[in-house]
C-alpha cells in the first residue's frame, strides 16, 4: 500500500446518524416485520434520538405503502426525521407520469432519499440504458422532488466499485444531484467489499469535486469492516452516516450503529445523538432485538450481554477497584453493565430506584434477596428489562404482599383436529379458581390454547372483577431459548396489556409453551386487577 | 483528527495467522472444550493450515496440562507449530524455581507465547511491583526460554492502553525482550477500545524503535473494529496477525480471522494461509463452531450462511448473469456459494433456478401458478426463504405429486396444570392415523405439546417407517405475526431437523400455535421421509 496522499480535514464537529433498519435492514434474511413492529421500532429509534428513521419504500409492496399511510396518526416523532425511499425516474419516462416519484410524493414526509445507480456497468447490464439517460434521471429525478417541497437524499449505489473502475461517471452523478439540489450525497459500499483504505481514499477524492453538498456514507459488513469504513468516512469528510441498530441487513448486515454511534461520540468526540441519551443504546438496542424477533449476540460490541462481564476472582474484584484499567469505557455511558458487579451494585440502585417509583418501601436485606431472586429467574430465562408487569409484581410480593384476589384450582386445555392438510381445529380450556369459600368454573373456545385460556378466565371471575372488562391482551409474543448444556430449550412467553390507563408486560417461562403462556396472562391479569384497586382506594 | 504523520511501509507479502481459540477464545462465556474437543479443533485449524495454534496454558488447569501431555501422540500437525502460553516468572522470584516457566518448558513445544505488563499502571496496581522489576521478568523469562531452546513470542499485554499513558516504558519493555531473544513481539489491544487511526500510529511508531524483531498484533472486537485494527496493524507492518476463526473469546471476542484472512488474501494480496486452502476456510468454521457448540453466526462475513443470499426477482435473475456486479468476491473462494433465496419478491427465474437445483421439471405455467399461491400464503404469513424443506414439499407437490406414507385421521392434545403457581403440569398428545387399509392411534406424553405429538406420531408410524429413527427435530421457533388491523394475530412456526445427511426447515401458520406446530412437524417428517426414499431408490 502506498502511503496517504490526500491531507485528510479535522474531524467534522458533529455527524448525523439514519438509521435504515425499516428499509435496508429488513432485507435481512429471515426478518419480516409487520406495519405495528415497524411503527413500534421507529417509536425506538425517535427514543434513541437518531436523525433520521428510513421508513420504506413507499408504492413497492403494500406493508410500505400502508406504513407510511398510517404513520401521520400513529406515529409521533419527537427527535427523529422520517424519510422515504425510493428510485430516480425511469428511464426513457417522463417524471410528471412516473409512479415511484409519485409515490414518494404522497408518502407525505419531509425528506425523500433515492437510490442511482454509480457504477457504469450496472446503468449498461442491469437498467440497459445510456449513462446519458442515467445522469438525467437524476437531475430530472432531484428537481421534481425538490419542486414537490422534498429534501432530497441521493444513495449512489454501488458507488465504491463504480468509483474504481469509472471514477469521472461516478461523479458526474453526484454532481447531477448537486446541480439539481440535492441535500446530501450518500455514498454506497453496496456490495460491502470496500475496505477503510479504499473509503478514505476515495471519500478524499470526491471531496475535491464535491465542495458545496454534505456528503454520506452506507456500508455493507461483507469484510467485516462496516464500523471501520463509516469512522474512515468520517474522518475524510462525510456528516451521515447511514445504518441499523444492531445491524441488520441482508447479507452481512449494515453497519451496526450501536458500535458506530458509540465509537464516534466517545472516542472520536464527534456528536451523534445527543449526549445524554446515549445511555438509552443498550436497552434500545435489546428492545428493538426483541420487536424484530431477533435475538441480540451476546459479543455484540458495546450492547451484547457478555461485552462487560469479567470472568475470575481476583480480576472481578480488581475491575471493581480500577474499572479503567480493564474496560474500555464505563459501560454505563451507553446503558450496560459491568456484569460481576452490576447485579450487586448499579442492579441494587435500579431496583432501589423502581421501589421508590412504586411507593414501596424495600430495605437493604430485602433488595440484596430480590437481586438473587431476580438472578436466579434471569438464568433460568426471564428477562425482567422487558417485562415491567412482572417486575413490579415481584417487588410487590417482596413486601410481603400476596394477590387475594382468586386462587387457581387448575386449568385444562384441549386441542382438536380432525383430518389431514384441511381439517378443522378446536381449543377449549376449562379453568377452576376459588373466590373466598366460592368455587367456580368455566369452558370456553378459542381461536388457540391462550385465547380459549383467557375466555375461560374471564367467564370464571369476571363477574367478580368489573375492572377485567377494561384489560385487553394487545400482543402475544414467543421465543424458544436453548438455556444451555444439560437443561433443554425452554420457551418464554411475552404478554402486552393494556386498561385504557396504562400498558403493562408480562412474561412467562417453561419448558411447556402452554404453562409459560398461562403464567404471562396470569401475571397480567393480577396485575390489572391491582391497578384498578390501586386507582378505585386512592 | 490530524493527517498522517507516518509513511506506510509497503504492505508485508506474507504473515502468520496465529489462532487462538484454544486459550484466549475458550475465555468466551459459556465457551467451555474439552481435552478431546481441543485436538479436534487443532486438527481442523491445522486442516486450514494457520501458521501457529496456542494450545492453552499448561499448569494454569489440569485440562490445559492434560493437552499439552497428549498432543504429542495423538495430534500429528502437518502444517501448523504448536504454541504454549504462559507469563514471564513472578516478581522477585528466580527463573529456575519458576513454576510457570518450568511447565512451559516441560509443555514440549518448539514456541512459547509468554505475556507481560506494558502498561505502567497495571504493574503497579495489579502486579504490585516496579518498573524496573517488570522490566526484569520480561529479560530474564525470555533469555531463561531461548536458553531451553524455546522459539518465543512476547505478548505486550494492554500496550495500546499503556503505550497513550506511559510510551517509554510499554518501548522499554518490547526493547528488553528484543534484547534477550525474542523473535516476535506481539502488540494486544487487550480491552480492545483502539480505533483503526490509533493501531496505525502507534505500530508506526514502534517499528522506529523495533528495527530487527517483527511484530505481531493482538484484537478484541470491543469497539467492533477488530478486523480492521488488525489490517491497520499490517498495513503499518506487522507480520503475525492472532485471532480465532468465528471471532471467539471473552467480551466481545477476538478478532474474527474468518474475515481477516480472505482480506489480507483476497483484498490486500498479502499471503496468510496456503492460497489454495482457502476454499476450506468456510467448511473448517462451521466444523469448528460445531464442535465449540456455539451455532455460527448466519451473518458472519465469508463464512456466514446468509452472506452470499440473494432476495428479490429481478434482483436474483441479475445475479445468474453477472455475479461481479452484486457479489463481493466469488464465494466459491472462500469454500461458500451463492444461494437464492424464495421470498414475496421472488420472480419466476428465481424458482425457475430452484426446480432446477432440485432436479423437477416445471414449465411456464406451472410456475406462473406457484408464484400466485407462494404470494398468497406469504401474505397469511408464511415465509418459505426460512423453511427450504417446506418450500420443496410446495414444488414437488406441484409436479403433480402426494404423499403417499400415511393420512392423519386426527389429533388431540391434552394440557393439564393443577394447583396454582408452583402447580404441576403435564401434556398428553392422541394421534390417530391409516397406512394402507390399516388404523392406528398412540398416546404419548411431552414435556410440551409440540414434543408430545412428535412422541406420539412416531409410536403411530415409527414401525413402518426404519427412517424415522434417524430424522431429529433439532430446533423449533415461534413467532406471533401481527397480520393488521381486522384480522387476529397468527402464530408462525418453524421447525429444523436434521437426519445425518441433511439439515432443513419446515414452516407452520395458523391462530393456533398447536396447529402451526403440527404443521411444521408434519412437514417435517414428510420431508425426511420423502429424501430417505430418493436416496434408497437411487
Amino acid at each position: 500500500m502506498e502511503s496517504h496522499h490526500y491531507d485528510l480535514p479535522n474531524l467534522p464537529q458533529a455527524v448525523d446518524i439514519f438509521d435504515t433498519i425499516l428499509r435496508d435492514g429488513s432485507q435481512q434474511e429471515g426478518l419480516s416485520l409487520t406495519v405495528e413492529d415497524k411503527i413500534r421500532v421507529a417509536e425506538q429509534l425517535d427514543h434513541l434520538g437518531v436523525a433520521y428513521i428510513e421508513g420504506g419504500w413507499p408504492g413497492a409492496n403494500p406493508k410500505d405503502t400502508e406504513f407510511f399511510r398510517r404513520f401521520k396518526h400513529e406515529l409521533t416523532l419527537k427527535t427523529s426525521t422520517l424519510v422515504a425511499f425510493g428510485s430516480t425516474r425511469r428511464a426513457g419516462h417522463a417524471t410528471e407520469s412516473d409512479e415511484v416519484l409519485r409515490a414518494l410524493v404522497e408518502a407525505d414526509t419531509e425528506v425523500v432519499c433515492i437510490v442511482a445507480k454509480t457504477w457504469d456497468r450496472h446503468v449498461e447490464e442491469a437498467l440497459k440504458t445510456s449513462l446519458d439517460e442515467a445522469v438525467a434521471m437524476v437531475s430530472d429525478s432531484v428537481e421534481f422532488l425538490t419542486k414537490n417541497d422534498k429534501r432530497v437524499f441521493l444513495d449512489g449505489e454501488h458507488f465504491f466499485d463504480g468509483f474504481r473502475e469509472n471514477p469521472e461517471f461516478a461523479l458526474r452523478v453526484l454532481g447531477a444531484a448537486e446541480q439539481a439540489g440535492a441535500e446530501c450525497l450518500v455514498l454506497c459500499d453496496t456490495n460491502g467489499g470496500s475496505l477503510p483504505g479504499d473509503i478514505t481514499h476515495t471519500v478524499a477524492h470526491v471531496r475535491e469535486s464535491i465542495t458545496s453538498t454534505s456528503l454520506g456514507i452506507h456500508c455493507h459488513n461483507d469484510a467485516g469492516v462496516a464500523v471501520a469504513n463509516s469512522l474512515a468516512a468520517v474522518s475524510a469528510g462525510v456528516t451521515q452516516v447511514q445504518g441499523c441498530i444492531n445491524g441488520y441487513g441482508e447479507r452481512a448486515g449494515n453497519t451496526d450503529l450501536s458500535a458506530a454511534i458509540p465509537d464516534l461520540s466517545l472516542k472520536l468526540n464527534v456528536r451523534t445523538i445527543p449526549l445524554e441519551r446515549l445511555e438509552r443504546l443498550t436497552p434500545v438496542a435489546h428492545h428493538i432485538a426483541e420487536l424484530v424477533n431477533h435475538a441480540p449476540s451476546s459479543q455484540q460490541p458495546y450492547v451484547g450481554t457478555s461485552v462487560f462481564a469479567h470472568k475470575g476472582g481476583l480480576h472481578a474484584s480488581a475491575v471493581a477497584k480500577s474499572k479503567d484499567l480493564y474496560e474500555h469505557i464505563d459501560p454505563s455511558l451507553v446503558g450496560n453493565g459491568t456484569r460481576v458487579v452490576v447485579s450487586e451494585m448499579a442492579g441494587r440502585s435500579t431496583l432501589a430506584m423502581k421501589a421508590t417509583e412504586l411507593g414501596l418501601d424495600l430495605d437493604g436485606a430485602v433488595l440484596g434477596e430480590i437481586l438473587d431472586e431476580l438472578k436466579a429467574l434471569e438464568h433460568a430465562g426471564y428477562h425482567f428489562e422487558v417485562a415491567d408487569g412482572s417486575l413490579e409484581l415481584l417487588l410487590r410480593r417482596a413486601t410481603g404482599w400476596k394477590p387475594e384476589f382468586f386462587d387457581v384450582e387448575s386449568y385444562r386445555v384441549i386441542t382438536d383436529h380432525t383430518g389431514d392438510d384441511s381439517g378443522t381445529v378446536t381449543t377449549e380450556a376449562t379453568v377452576k379458581v376459588r373466590i373466598g369459600d366460592q368455587r367456580f368454573e368455566a369452558t370456553a373456545e378459542g381461536n388457540g390454547p391462550v385465547n380459549a385460556l383467557d375466555a375461560a378466565l374471564r367467564e370464571c371471575i369476571g363477574s367478580h372483577f368489573g375492572a377485567l372488562a377494561h384489560i385487553r391482551l394487545t400482543d402475544y409474543r414467543v421465543r424458544v431459548l436453548d438455556t444451555g448444556v444439560g437443561t433443554g430449550a425452554v420457551t418464554r412467553v411475552l404478554i402486552d396489556s393494556d386498561d385504557g390507563e396504562k400498558t403493562w408486560t408480562t412474561i412467562g417461562v417453561s419448558e411447556n409453551i402452554i404453562e409459560a403462556s398461562w403464567q404471562a396472562l396470569y401475571a397480567s391479569i393480577i396485575f390489572g386487577l391491582v391497578h384498578a384497586q390501586l386507582r378505585s382506594d386512592g
